[in-house]
């Protein structure tokens, strides 16, 4: 399979993770922003266009980026504007796909603890569902960074909690959402799934 | 496209706009109603009749008014009561569409903060989905309009409200719900979506 | 159109009204009973049949009883238990159709209010979908009566309430959910949307 | 029938199962295991297998597997790690199918109510669901087992549970959700919904 039927395969799937979202109104408006990496050494990404709605998508209106963010198709395409924090995170992370939503638990915690600078959530057996975690005794901690329209400047601080915090699944942006990752599609999605479980838990006790 | 090409269009957009809101619990009863601007100099305006379920409707169901509320098409139709409501926001802000939604959430907040006439929304990067917001910074004021069964009396109000808040994406009418609009039907949705979102997440805080 | 058909063409709305209840979650597990007058004097009844699931009925799953509840189609059918209290509405206020759903909101509220005998609710625009009910100023009071295993004594208190609560559009039974109607299916199933938006709405002030 | 029509079959029937339960939020991530005996004497059961997303079960993904938890289809398929729970209530209760959910509410509830081992309910209407219940007066004790990752050590106290609490028609496991069963997949995913409403009425009042 060559790069184009590759991007083509992946931008499907994310349509359809895009449709299971928004039916749960995780990405309402225009939020969230759903990637998948085609290609690796050199980074080729697959990635939500700027001002989409997420529960139409065609795979036809994802992009693909190389390993500089310059669009290669379609030609006049214009990607999500949080495209550099899907590269920090493919890059720190060697993920596969990252997917960001945008739930009103997810906001409403990442304004609550955001003097703590996170969240700790344990005793959860469906912590268990994050990759690498085998027990319900798991801490995560999910560190909450503050927002910013400045795009590098949002990076840098992505880029920081990425290595300040080895062991994440995740993170939150103040007011803004979660961040989650994986090394496939479904990985990812399966995390997004687990940590909006979470938040809402955590919420609502 | 002629008028009738454009309301035939216009209807079956909003006719979905409609099947989506009821699926979100956001139109139950009879409750919300929804037009578009088939022209404008002089406004024809297609709306939802009175008294519809909106999760069910067909383009067929919707009327052709002309800039007088007169209805046009079909015969014997009968407009949504709250039509002055759309006249007045289309005149004042030249918008495209107009939505209004009943929710749960947006209920109870007219409620709670009636004595403030209105509220204010900071914070939240669902924001910068509205119409000229470009950082969560903003502060959006979502002004309150106290209800009235008198109908010139209400549109009166909300006449004033648009003047007196020129940067308003949208207002509330006590124990009534969210009126928001935009260039286009796909614009006012958006809006809805996004002011819905902040409205629960302001609810459950 | 004979009172066979009419039989079937009512179970077939009924059971499609099941189906919406049951994505709403206001039906769950067997709860909730649905019917609609065939024939009126004497009054022939379709309802739902006892311990069905009601996101999945079927029109031919549906019961045609006569005047005094006995089951003439199908041969071996059973009707749900609650029978007598959908006859005993019948014939109190000229109903053409009773619908009973169980939804956490009006289980909740029937049991914080049963010290009351009710609650009133008034201020809310969703009130003028009630029939006959013309400005949001209206206070609609909702009758509690205290559950009962033994259905002729039940019967007889919810009797007692409609007699003496004339203007009520529906009943709660503690712990048991919400019992609304209307002269055709439709507008008892608009009935029953609005009233548990106003509950669900009232509860989460 | 023989044992594998009667195995593709009840994997069938549980596969719908799980994509309602998906819909409803009880199963996210890959949390959640439904099983059925397909014979019992010795017991051969239908079980998901490890890790899957149950919102898009296939028949064919589900396991046979022997009384001793020997997989014999498909050839290299692997069981969920709860089986042993699943065989535990099988042989304690009789039962002819055992599912567990993972909603929010479970969830909040087992670790609210661990220090008391357990929850009472009563009142409610919706009780009388539950096999054997004739009466809202009933009290039924939701016991709560402490999570834990050694499986034989959970077996052994689910088993404890199962013999001194005869009358339970479910347990919780703290921070790990629900667990019910039933002699049929229809009587069982009942069991389950009327649960989780109730669960649901008792969090939220």
């Amino acid at each position: 399979m060559n790069t184009t039927e590759r991007y083509e395969q992946l931008a499907a799937e994310l349509a359809e993770v895009g449709r299971r979202f928004y039916e749960r109104g995780w990405v309402l408006g225009t939020s969230g922003n759903l990637s998948a990496a085609v290609a690796t050494r050199p980074l080729e990404l697959c990635i939500t266009p700027t001002g989409a709605r997420k529960g139409a998508l065609n795979a036809s209106d994802f992009l693909l980026l190389d390993a500089r963010g310059r669009v290669r198709l379609p030609p006049k395409g214009k990607p999500s504007a949080e495209t550099p924090l899907h590269m920090e995170i493919m890059n720190s992370r060697a993920a596969g796909s990252v997917l960001h939503t945008h739930s009103v638990w997810s906001t409403i915690l990442s304004a609550r603890h955001l003097g703590d600078k996170g969240l700790a959530i344990t005793g959860y057996e469906m912590l268990k569902g994050l990759e690498g975690v085998h027990t319900h005794e798991h801490r995560e901690w999910i560190p909450i960074v503050e927002n910013d329209q400045d795009m590098p400047r949002l990076t840098a601080r992505v880029h920081d909690v990425l290595q300040t915090e080895p062991a994440a699944h995740a993170f939150l942006i103040s007011g803004h959402g979660l961040y989650t990752w994986g090394r496939t599609i479904a990985e990812a999605e399966r995390h997004v799934e687990i940590l909006e479980f979470l938040l809402e838990a955590q919420g609502r006790r």
